[in-house]
């Protein structure tokens, strides 16, 4: 089967960064496939992506050696087992806020014995190879988030659950659940120190440890918190923050340079 | 009818920026109307867009006042009939090399008696309100691409057609033509030349005129040469120049910052 | 925060008029847009349209001041917030018929401190405007649907549930449950006054009434009734019924007008 | 090969009334199909449909016996064979002015010895049957319309050609080619007397003809003059009358019924 | 309403042999229609399907007599009563394994007084005819998965939920869940004594009984156990086996013949 | 640039054996793309595939090596060069008659100086690599279908136009154009004949030349005549033709196996 280069990278100690892919556009993807990114994350959850269109999205991402995952829309067996089936090599799933979640969601991305994931990993072989079925419950990343403070109570619970393979830090609804605006790149010290504090547990219990940024210094800085990757922004926001630079590149006919190609 | 802004611009004297859209999504499209653009023109020569998914790009770009212009695949009658109907203010059409084409684009985009458009504006309609039909000779756009030899040579016949609203300056294949490599932001003087020639000439017979550009340097350079409206890149290319530049950022764990919101 | 019209017009006292849009195409989302409706419901549930369909049929409303709501299939929490950070400024929910049920709502639709929806609204700051965050709670309409005899029965407490907006009568399931035939426009006294009932008891803890029909005679009715606003047919229902009445008169060869435009 | 009931309903005099698909929508022309049309054409000049989406809508025709045609959006070879081999059994192709238009209409939508049809009948086959090939010829409608000045100057020429099976008159246009507004059910006596002429001389050549027209009323009239068929408005019209129409019932409170359907 | 013609086929005691549809493609699932089987399956779980392309397969279907039916992804509500909406006359729903599971499928299938669906039968009007509310649960048939050791301990229960019609063998998970590889067309005798015992136990309490099988002679086996219907492999297995084979021999140049049609 | 296996294979005087795409799925043509082909062909002309499909194919073929190669509708400028620029690493245009037409289809798909081909290669590059501007027009393979007596008759002109890379015979076209059932795998003996002087004459010109058969051994057979390349069927008539020998096989309850995957 073929390897999952995150859980490679990782073992072998390195960082890794994510890109975002929120726009139903398998072009889009495959774009953002060759732009550098260790992974891609399909985001049915907030992003404008449906499994129809996130299936042309994993095949676009399948041009390449990127590592391809989806954060599903929300703990429910369905999709989870579907975009499995499709390909992903990682699931990332928002609000696990119990070790029953947690629970649940190994459960339904593992094949017996340790999980209930039923078996018909019809495009998933053909992008893994035939020994997926065997090798898939070890290879497939299965990510919970934390970021409510119920979640972060509960922790010690999650982490324990087995099968676990890590938790991703989503700091704009851990701020909101902790009373604060919902922002990514927290300057709030008691959020800050929450998400440095699940890194530092889960490392403990050797799981991976993932978070969401939005500028790229703070990923830079998470990073060296100790987290093993990071996701900065999405395509969309680096799409949009491009285009008002640009334009006020333009407008302004300042000489600053944007490092546009000629093409 | 809804008023065409980049007419009522070019008219004062303002000039505009034009963005770019190649990926098939409306969602993109939307982003993109919401950026900061004047006008926003789908891509359906080199873009990856196909007439069903440009219907749903001009419905985007609607809910703002963005002008939705369409660069059409080719000089073909059914294409252009068909965005024009679905509400494009605009239509940018590639290879106008000889009067005889500027004729034809003029033709298709008129209706009689100066033209041969059928009449049938579903979209428009209801995008342009109740007297789209009376109107739209004069409201909508019809725009030459000149980059060829031969469109060069021919430029005076071609400026000379009647309804001919502008033409757009496509740089890389005037450079290819002209034996050079197909770039955008020439730095060849030739081509430099030939680009200034052919806005000073369209803008003396009064004539709209427009051109692409890559870096917004580029883009204020050309608009300062007496260009109307330029466009820079396009949706794709922002999105990978962004990635590109966190990314690095990110790997490199310097202090630049990349402007990202913090949503 | 672009404010919900719908709320603003309840508020002084008017009555609305919702179109159903059930057919799964942007333009026909459109064209109903301009049709003079005040407010419009992608249906999710019955109608043939899914996630994806649905948002380029917000965006398409979008191109008007007409308020988008969409009914959702389930009381499922993935696509409820899918649909809310598509920019739906209401949702109403099906066979809620239980407080349990419409905590539930109530709490998936909104964020924290009142409930758990995950921060991300993507489309929906781009539709709302930048303080959508903070406004979103009190904007967007959660609207429980009362249609069985279970949810009569716990009314009350449904009613009683700090944040639910409203109850949207949908007579044909109520029918059915009660043991009638599942029509709109009820004729049986018993499931009559069960809709008035749930009106007057609604009206009295200051939600929000409406009710779905089917001639707009009956709209007309049930808000005389008290409701606050009713939904007619559906588009496709519209469409059959103006088919089947110009062939009607077509074939007939009489004289009445159908009233169809010109164009 | 399954019969054009079309042709069969013409040869025994019978006059057939044509529905109009304009919205991208299987469903919708699913529910057109069982409205009572005797035959659908899917408008791919105006409407806003193209190809993918044609094809799902004549599957969904084909669920019922009503005839399938396409209205191609300009005379050009590549899809008008698409949509033949995509199973229409008409083609309305606008704007033919010349018989040389007529000709490579007819060869473009025949097989040899008759035309250059490519062959390749992928969808043709399953509707048509095994058949087809050697019936497709006589089978398939090949309608031009007529609507400008110029065609009703060629229209001899235009009847003259071998395997042209009927002319459709498209009011707007010709009325606009004379120099009126472009208005569907004309008033002007010149256009009134234009369409009929066009009638009377296609029939004495024994074509059939047909006209598009926007209230059944004028519909009975233009088939008490001699048309074999007429088109009433299309679906998104009808949708737009009727939601017009409900509207003003429920608001006004009047008693006026609108015939809608109970469920 | 138009019969179920599994259920006639069944009752007079005759087999039926079920195509199983896993690409998202309505031509592809109208040219299985045509190829024999007695009914094809969308499978919605495994295959690479969601709702929208479901809706425009069923379409397809329903150009013929074959009996549609749905794989769903999962005993989840929202999706089994959108696919009875879209004129499903089966549900296949995988992991029913308690008395529980089983209870909810067929309440969600059912009308009051026996189950909980909601009414808004839209496409299921249209294909199934105007009778279709009052003998829908009579019509519909809905089955459950039997593929794990827990359903198999529980299969008395399961049996007597009233309404359940039938239950469907996965052997593959049912091996998996027995500590078995994953196969269709099990060789295990454990694997195989299972699939026995579920088909006779249900038979004898009157529900019908299906298989998945992949090589038709296995196929013709699991019929000659008693198996009221059974299903082979799935649309992209049959193209992949036949590409495969093609390829074995035109590269060998055997004479081997594979039977291909001359269009 | 990454190369043309193709031309690599065809120079060193292998052989290789083309697939057909007629389904408008991404999904089918990745199965396609990994079942052992060594080109596969997305047919836009006859099949049912439009461009925003095909352009999702050639992602899903791009997973793998196979070389990916369109049939367009049409010798249409605008869908020729949208192809390209989509990533198509050959171009199969139908019905070449004339040396003019082959100079139009070299043209159209080659930039300057040999051709016109507009500069844009918007996926090509991603797919290519960033040296595709500089070999494009080395690299791609313009194919000309020589299919009517017309083509035949102006053969040597045909393949006199320089940049011409090959031919491909569609029995088919030309056994109807001259004059016999249009059949693939053809036993008329002209037909066969003027397939082996097609193939004779263009090799005699140092051009690569395919043909499209139906059954694999007749694929042997073209092969042996000396054809470059061949395709068998396509990948509806693959799955049609599995679907009906499986279907006889469970049905005759025969021990033959079909060889079907125990997946």
């Amino acid at each position: 089967m073929r390897a999952n280069a995150l859980r490679t990278a990782w073992q072998r100690g390195e960082k890794t960064i994510n890109g975002w892919c929120s726009m139903p556009t398998s072009f889009g993807a495959e774009v953002m496939a060759h732009a550098g990114w260790d992974s891609l994350t399909i985001d049915m959850q907030h992003g404008l992506v449906d499994y129809q269109a996130a299936v042309t999205m994993l095949q676009a991402i399948s041009t390449t050696d990127v590592t391809p995952m989806v954060r599903v829309p929300w703990l429910e067996a369905g999709v989870i087992m579907k975009v499995l089936d499709a390909g992903a090599y990682g699931v990332i799933c928002p609000m696990i806020n119990t070790a029953e979640d947690a629970e649940r969601l190994v459960r339904w991305c593992s094949y017996p014995p340790r999980g209930d994931r039923s078996f018909g990993p019809i495009r998933a072989l053909v992008y893994g190879g035939a020994d997926y079925p065997e090798n898939a419950n070890a290879t497939i990343l299965k990510i919970a988030m934390i970021e409510t403070v119920q979640a972060v109570e509960n922790l010690d619970a999650i982490l324990a659950v087995e099968g676990l393979d890590g938790v991703y830090v989503g700091p704009s609804d851990l701020a909101n659940s902790m009373g604060h605006p919902p922002r990514l790149d927290p300057t709030v010290p008691a959020v800050i120190e929450a998400c440095q504090d699940i890194c530092r547990k889960a490392k403990a219990k050797g799981l991976y440890t993932g978070m969401h940024t939005g500028d790229p210094t703070y990923t830079a800085k998470v990073l060296s918190w100790g987290f093993d990757f990071a996701t900065i922004a999405s395509d969309s926001r680096l799409m949009q923050a491009k285009a008002q630079e640009v334009l006020q590149i333009a407008r302004s006919g300042t000489a600053a340079k944007a490092e546009m190609s000629s093409y």
